[in-house]
């Protein structure tokens, strides 16, 4: 067996995975018929079910940095970011394709603790990997495909949303940004300390959450007009969002949930001009939910489960234009100022 | 709309693709609800088909040379080569992912080069591009995924070769490698030239043909137990193979069909030792079929679209030896000489 079977064996043995053929189970949910091992994976669509797949690239030097973050964070985050937009299509994240990137000196220890954060997302976000592709290459190049299941029709869009909708944003924004920021400008040795010492301010930034239970209670209540999640920043997600349902939005600067700066981190912030509203609105990686609900069906949220993490920040409106009032009042425009990888 | 949107609308206008909200269609076929524009694609799978799905990593440096190899080629090369592990299947191709990362100055000329050899590739294999992601990347990277149906129960795995199973493979081996070797080897603007002149022996290396038709009605018929597509080499995939289905092989070096070096690279091959053999056994990227066929169904084979380019090159064998018979009788151990990115 060449180096790249083994490495495919290690990977197989140490995420959640399908290997080889399976025999049928008897869920009524899509199955695996031929996993890890051939050309391709078979997939066996349930009976009732629409699939969903997405995408999602995680590049050395653009979205981590090999010698800053630890390898068990790219693990876990490659996989927590790419199943966020499976919950944001209120769907149920089932299976994942790995097409793994790596200069020859990251196969040894560094693969280690990146299999050992992926394994940990893997069994968290409860799925199994069916396939991919290993290669060498010059830098950590990581590519994710999700696939997950939704009740016919179910799947939220960001087009939905409606004039006169209620918008609700999950958790607290800006809370990545802060621990990314930390990551880059604190001494090596701090970052690493940290990290061991799992730093709270941290963890969102290396370990995301998602909200997967949230996002598919919205998507079987039928509840959510339009869902997305806060993946490149709120200026921005509320920017696609908006063009997509065709619609403009009014919110409140007073009511979005913000990062909080501990004490301890006061004078880092102020250092580099970190303000917890540009960071809540701006920042991005934060993988929260942003979703509209029509007003008469707001009242059904409060038994959503989470329901103490929602909060109502604004309102879709007619028109195109994203508005921000501020704590005195004001109303001025919101312009796009999140995460763009060409900008 | 920031310069990822632009870029994205910029892939959905070149590559067929489903955006947005997509009608009912009245196949029976898998059909996308939902396409590019939102945090995942929504695909209604076929009422009576199994989804086949892979992933493969296009790299700079490593699968092709950005500075040698003309843009279009690289995408057409890229989504043929992810599709072939669907002919492999004996499935029929239908949807892709492309999560596209690049550097800054590759988003313009050499973009617009990629995608018009994606459009062309999508068209001939008749895929349609539902979503990815794209990046800025320190180096062209790409990752594909595939999406495909066979008939329920149909797709052929790697597993299924018994001994007594005659062995096939499609085409010309070796073609690959030796267009290889000329953009490697010649002076830049020889090779640039031939490109242009759409020289035959660079076809195969820059717009691999794959055997879609052929690996669809070989398992539409069942007729092969066993496939697997040439991408490594001969020698490691008909490896993969038995290794799958747990058994040996014996193959004739006299049946292989090797490529032919023509009389004006004749000097060419001997400056740099190329061997039509060592290219068919050990050469990658052709992109042809190994199939096994129980000999009880081989006459049926005659019947198959492209039968005249199928080639009995030996048997399946008990144990696990592959072995190779050379042109003097002479037996001997074949080992795994293609290519592994991490030898």
């Amino acid at each position: 067996m060449g180096r790249e079977g083994q490495l495919i064996k290690e990977l197989a043995r140490a995420v959640p995975s399908a290997v080889g053929r399976r025999k049928a189970g008897r869920s009524s949910g899509a199955r695996v018929s031929l996993g890890i091992g051939d050309d391709a994976a078979v997939v066996v669509p349930g009976r009732k079910a629409d699939l969903v797949v997405t995408c999602d690239a995680f590049c050395d030097g653009i979205h981590f940095l090999a010698d800053r973050h630890p390898p068990d964070s790219v693990g876990y985050k490659s996989l927590a970011r790419a199943t966020s937009d499976i919950a944001a299509m209120g769907a149920a994240p089932r299976f994942f394709l790995l097409a793994l990137g790596l200069p020859q000196r990251f196969t040894h220890e560094w693969l280690s603790g990146f299999l050992r954060g992926t394994r940990r997302a893997a069994k968290q976000l409860g799925v199994v990997l069916i396939g991919g592709d290993t290669t060498r290459s010059p830098l950590v190049s990581i590519s994710i495909t999700v696939l997950g299941e939704v009740a016919p029709g179910q799947a939220i869009p960001r087009s939905g949303a409606r004039s006169g909708d209620v918008l609700y944003v999950t958790g607290a924004l800006g809370r990545a940004q802060l621990g990314l920021e930390m990551v880059r400008n604190c001494p090596l040795s701090a970052v690493k300390s940290s990290i061991r010492s799992q730093n709270r301010i941290l963890s969102q930034h290396l370990y995301p959450q998602t909200r997967l239970k949230l996002g598919q209670w919205l998507g079987k209540h039928r509840i959510a007009s339009s869902m997305i999640d806060v993946s490149d920043g709120l200026s921005t997600d509320l920017g696609h969002l908006c063009a997509a349902s065709g619609v403009g939005a009014r919110i409140w600067a007073s009511r979005i949930p913000s990062v909080e700066i501990p004490a301890s981190r006061a004078q880092f912030a102020r250092k580099y001009k970190l303000d917890p509203l540009k960071m809540a609105l701006h920042g991005g990686d934060d993988y929260e939910l942003l979703f509209t609900v029509p007003r008469r069906l707001a009242k059904r949220l409060e038994s959503a489960p989470e329901f103490r993490d929602i909060t109502a920040i604004g309102e879709i409106e007619r028109g195109k234009q994203i508005l921000l009032v501020d704590s005195d009042g004001r109303t001025k425009s919101l312009e796009a100022g999140g995460w763009d990888p060409f900008r």
